[in-house]
């Protein structure tokens, strides 16, 4: 999927929402633990949902491994899932990979061709070879670490060399490793008045963007500062939806969280007259 | 394990090897292939082979992953053999993983709780939320990227703010989240020099120590510029070990390669007189 075709996709949907697959066995309703694989049965249900709604589906990659080996089977068969059933979606393994040449062309290869997710998350410390074995696989992406919606973010993020703080030069340096078909980046929504100055980097890139939500934040602030005229957001919610019902009527919460969610996008979309 | 058993440990092997289970299925003796599960029985000779000469193991989770559900059980099945055989042994997770405080905390129990690694190689850029959960399980080490052996370090890791390098910062900064019992770093040992200051930042945690061997490092100048009093290193070598050799001799080889470093280190440990 290139980037007309997710700003499509937006477009038909009237939403740029992205739904985090955060599935922590701990937290599912009860009444799926008889299946045998709940963690599934729970990703199934959330996704009939709320597909109407969303853009594109993140697992969290923590929540499928601390099951073992059997989480992986989950995980692939979440991602079967979506691909059969609601062709077209997509789907980032968020990750958050990224190793010396050798080993990053091993992870690109588990998620990208083994597995065809459209994106992964990648961590960019480790610099440019960290990140290439990544961008050469065709038609896929890597959505980079930025600026994080963390407390965190602040200990290294906003280290400052003559006015360049870190996370702006990972946007510097890094958008000439790929090109707005094939990069995007992670920008906390806690961090929204940042936006701005991000916005003067990449102008054109899509940003997926956590922390609304459970996270706090907002919404109105990111689609201000962030939208481009070909949308240029992912927003992400997971526990805010998922999460937000526990009993047995969680999957229509979720429909209805998610609903909430793009009635307000859907709002941003036409005061830019993107839609 | 904490600083004084892992000495310990060393000064009885007179080595301060860890040895890289970067296992590609793909460049392992044809032989082999005829086995269940060719990787474990690759990683279980090299591991008979080796482990007098080594106090460490270290799996790159990218070549369990790519193998699907069954690499983790792999990856799972490698670390058993080497706890039921060779107690005592350091077991590092080379898995470059972080993300926020919930997220990491599944990641944390998944390789020091459900798994019982030694360890796991975290990445810094999201700051303390993302490495404490970590920290919090008992007995249990982070090894936190500070300066990488690849050519990608250069593009953030020097990022200078006011005479303070990245890197530097790194040091600094995730030092106080821990202890010299439960954080060590990576530092590439194709940055030797660089260990002088890093040592005036970190005088007594331990550092692994990659890029040894195919990455071109130097053991001798590691071992000049990074010692302590109790050693404070961990020096990996992978492919130089374990892809040595492609015919049915491979772990002969492997156990001649491993003898090898022990021998140099061994030399090291007694000009330091720590032995």
């Amino acid at each position: 999927m290139d980037h007309t075709e997710l700003f499509r996709n937006i477009v038909t949907k009237r939403s740029y929402l992205c739904v985090g697959l955060d599935t922590e066995i701990e937290k599912i309703p009860q009444h799926l633990l008889k299946y045998k694989d709940p963690v599934l049965e729970f990703n199934k249900r959330i996704i009939d949902a709320t597909q109407q709604y969303a853009v594109a589906y993140k697992p969290n990659l923590a929540f499928y491994e601390c099951n073992g080996p059997a989480g992986w089977v989950t995980l692939g068969a979440t991602l079967d899932y979506i691909r059969k059933k609601y062709p077209g979606i997509f789907v980032i393994a968020d990750a958050k990979r990224g190793d010396i040449g050798n080993t990053s062309r091993m992870y690109a290869k588990t998620f990208l061709e083994n597995m065809d997710f459209d994106a992964v998350t990648v961590a960019p410390y480790m610099g440019e070879d960290s990140v290439l074995p990544f961008l050469s696989v065709k038609d896929k992406w890597v959505v980079l670490l930025a600026l994080t919606s963390n407390k965190g973010a602040d200990n290294f993020q906003y280290h400052n060399e003559d006015g360049l703080r870190l996370f702006e030069r990972v946007l510097s340096v890094s958008k000439k490793w790929g090109t707005t078909d094939n990069m995007m980046y992670v920008v906390g929504a806690t961090r929204a008045e940042m936006l701005r100055d991000i916005r003067k980097i990449v102008p054109d890139h899509f940003l997926l963007i956590p922390g609304v939500g459970a996270q706090g934040g907002s919404l109105e602030e990111v689609s201000r500062y962030g939208m481009t005229n070909r949308c240029g957001l992912l927003v992400n919610s997971s526990r805010g939806i998922i999460f937000a019902d526990d009993s047995r009527t969680f999957a229509r919460t979720a429909g209805e969280k998610a609903l909430e969610m793009k009635n307000q996008m859907e709002q941003h979309l036409a005061d830019r007259k993107l839609i």
